[in-house]
């Protein structure tokens, strides 16, 4: 099973086997997790499993004495029986049965006709943390609305329970605004779709883009909702905003050309101007997003503000005049404050890349923290809660070996077996502020996956590698490697065109091309530029 | 409602509401089709619709002394009744039923909390061809799994029946073959992509590849048995195969250099020799094929063979002394009635394009007849069953307009409009030959379609225009504008990403960037020469 389970007993010999008469059957409360299974198991068995839980059936309950996402699983050739201590810990005990019978059961219609039998065996399971997440960049890649739905399909698979939608960027804005349709019309796509890691060389000259109607929204999130996953929407700003001034020019500084949607990957210098009617622009952007997104947490980014136009901004340096801020990271915190202040009022909570710290922001948001540890202890320190998940353990856009076949040679290398020793509680945090690491999340910038089987490979199995690392007892990779082997099945069955232990398959392996450095200085000098931008602040 | 059905009559105001308490149920007959409706159903609308079916309810019996795939649909305040003269007839109903409901149904999970109202009304319904199909080419670019089954369910979506998969090409093989793993290991990839429309320039260096392992393909095959969806496969030989040549060089003539998988599209001249070694490898290739697919149809191909190699071959030269053959067309002949026979051992008929008829092909095979109505009388006249599927009225890659901002400007101007005008039955056919045209596919492509945003851009709404050139009453295209309006309503809930009546959208638009023709000459000079590769024979 992956990720392990806290406590699992063989009981030997005594096996369940799923057919034609079984019942699936739940609690009220958890209804919708008898539904969700049904369907889940129907598809690849063909098994009807009608409700209500009969004798030797599988029956779902809630004991709310439990933690709430823990779960207990007990398999008896009598029956099936999960208790959840809530429906989300129900959900994980059913995730956990898929996990017990033949991988063909991830299936979507019958490959085989079975049997369908699983292990005699009790187990009791919580998660270590309650927000693990995996946060997608739709911005610089679209991804249509079927491929996420289908990503959420993966990380509930993996009892991953957020997923952080990077909706804006200066590559592109990708949700509807009732209130300023040219934020889709013109900055919801760009000339060039861009691939490859020497964007002068490799851009395809294809325009690109897309973006989620309201209707797609409320989709995506009802979707996940069914399936215990919290999608976290983030609105990026004041940097990274070159897609929202290339549509209302007004949001930006005097100082710039005219803004286009960003074709170049890297950080852009166009930022949000500072004065009142930005602020309120995106107040009411947010109000349409807290509208869509019942998430307590709402992004507003923060990350890689370039200061620039504000330095050479009369408004900007009036404004600090005004407020007697002492340089521009102060700015950017006053900025960011105006945010905070609006979420609350709806019982919001700001969530940020760890940028927000700089300048000085008030104890309550919830910091990712991407820089490393040491923005993890800054961040507790402050007051906030702390979702880790710096680069260096849990950015799934990095390579993947040193090989000369990766085909996406970006940051640093990250290997599997590095995802795994993930450890989000910094070594230094003192006792007292363990409890503000709420938990960790692993982030998928899509600047080189312009396709869903680009961010398959990127993704995985070091997503698989992620949850373990999130969900199970610290220091339990024993057996990982067997583990992960053979979820690499449950994988193949779902469709998941993954990086295989070996090294990347053919198609997938790195292109040699005109335009792809020929030798090993020439890539190293590429790796290096391509570090720098992802690395910078 | 699109395809038309054959007679609605509105029975005035009283209309159903399907809500918490509404049942669904079925004969024991098509207990699958309800299956396949209640799931259908809750995605969107939240409702359990549990069975078995109450008085109030949807109850869906079959009747089979009506045509099989017909149904009647019956919708009063009281209840919604749906008859099928076969489990494939309730499953049209079924799908009609969808399309009375809004359109916020097709979506995947809750968008509105409803009412999920139909309006009163008695339909009457029977498709026009027994063959509904659509031509998928997964051998020029490989749509993995999912994009499969998705395109299955927008099929079905369309009452479409038959699924054509076009396996194997010069350019990559796509199916896993036990006895010969070098045709996936070596054949199932090439070392570059290609797209847009002047390769040499536009290739973007990224290898391409991937196939469908056999479990795979049985899962496929079993998603869209319950879909009425038959998937017939095609191995095309004894040309297109130069992707098999790359992983077997002895299926190859002595006079070709080694082989490598095609990387440019048009036709390859590297075509199989005529060994009674090559007739044993690709009988034991249909041999699995037909392990895999139930359909009573296993395409051989049998297009465009590029006979200089067998010219310049003492072997086929040998070959055709020996049998007294006249020409290398008779030859050809020889070669696909190998297969033809072999495959009437197994109870299998001989699916291939029009080529076919070339060398003397005995009665009873099936014809794609791609190079116009006169190929189909001629089949028909030599006793063969006829798919319609002319490139002029059924080619899906062709370009939807003459407008500047087309994206794939192959082919001729195929609007929707010339979809659904397609007549598949000649006018010149003698009216005795008439039931030998058993339906119609419209064939897709994929030279210049490599992602799933591309086919769904070129697929449609011309495949819905299809669908109803081919299930509705001849001549019946009054309002279908309207109804397609209708209709592009529950494309955007299914996510399809077609190209609007407006034209493309501004990420969907032909590229303006280096290597693509500037003037107007240079681009009408390209287009003759693409459409001369598309229609060589």
């Amino acid at each position: 099973m992956l990720p392990r389970p806290v406590a699992v007993t063989r009981t030997g010999s005594g096996t369940f086997t799923l057919d034609a008469a079984t019942t699936l059957g739940a609690d009220p409360a958890c209804a919708g997790v008898a539904h969700w299974l049904r369907t889940a198991l129907s598809g690849a068995t063909g098994l009807p499993l009608p409700g209500p839980a009969g004798p030797g059936g599988i029956a779902l309950t809630v004991d709310p004495t439990m933690p709430a996402e823990g779960y207990h699983l007990r398999v008896r050739p009598d029956g099936i029986a999960i208790t959840g201590g809530s429906p989300a810990g129900a959900f994980y005990g059913a995730q956990t049965l898929r996990q017990l019978l033949p991988p063909a059961v991830y299936r979507r219609a019958p490959v085989t006709a079975g049997p369908w039998t699983v292990p005699g065996v009790e187990i009791a399971d919580a998660p270590r943390f309650g927000w693990r997440g995996c946060m997608l960049d739709v911005a610089r890649h679209f991804l249509p609305v079927a491929g996420v739905l289908r990503l959420v399909d993966l990380l509930a698979a993996h009892k991953l329970n957020v997923l952080h939608l990077h909706l804006t960027d200066d590559q592109g804005w990708r949700i509807q605004i009732r209130r300023y349709p040219r934020l889709t019309e013109v900055g919801g796509w760009r000339a060039e779709s861009m691939v490859g890691s020497r964007q002068h060389e490799r851009f395809d000259g294809r325009p690109h883009g897309g973006y989620y109607s309201q209707d797609d929204i409320r989709e995506i999130v009802a979707y996940a909702a069914e399936r215990f996953v919290t999608v976290v929407p983030e609105i990026d700003l004041p940097g990274h905003t070159q897609a929202a001034i290339a549509a209302y020019p007004e949001l930006g500084n005097d100082s710039g050309e005219p803004a286009a949607v960003g074709t170049r990957w890297g950080v852009s210098g166009r930022v949000l101007n500072v004065s009142d009617e930005t602020v309120a622009f995106f107040r009411h952007v947010l109000d349409e997003v807290m509208e869509l997104f019942p998430s307590r947490h709402i992004g507003i980014g923060g990350d890689e503000c370039v200061k620039d136009e504000w330095r050479a901004s009369p408004l900007a340096q009036q404004r600090m005049r005004d407020l007697g801020l002492r340089g521009e990271d102060e700015l950017q915190g006053w900025f960011v404050r105006q945010f905070q202040q609006h979420l609350a009022a709806s019982g919001r909570m700001l969530f940020g890349w760890d940028e927000i710290l700089e300048g000085s922001l008030p104890p309550g948001a919830t910091v990712a923290a991407w820089r490393g540890p040491a923005l993890a202890v800054a961040a507790a320190r402050a007051g906030h809660e702390v979702v880790a998940c710096w680069d260096t353990a849990a950015y799934l856009d990095y390579r993947q070996s040193d090989g000369p076949d990766e085909p996406i040679p970006v940051g640093t290398v990250l290997t599997v077996a590095d995802v795994r020793a993930f450890e989000p509680v910094p070594a230094d945090l003192p006792a007292e502020l363990r409890d503000r690491i709420v938990g960790a999340q692993c982030n998928l910038w899509t600047e080189h996956a312009d396709s869903p089987r680009t961010v398959d490979y990127l993704a995985f199995p070091r997503l698989s590698a992620f949850a373990e690392a999130v969900w199970s007892a610290a220091g339990s990779a024993d057996g990982f490697d067997d583990r992960l082997h053979a979820h690499l099945g449950r994988l193949d069955a779902l469709g998941v065109e993954y990086r295989p232990p070996g090294g990347p398959l053919p198609w997938q392996r790195r292109p040699d091309a005109a335009g792809w450095p020929r030798d090993r200085a020439d890539r190293e000098a590429e790796l290096a530029a391509l570090t720098r931008n992802v690395q910078q602040s």
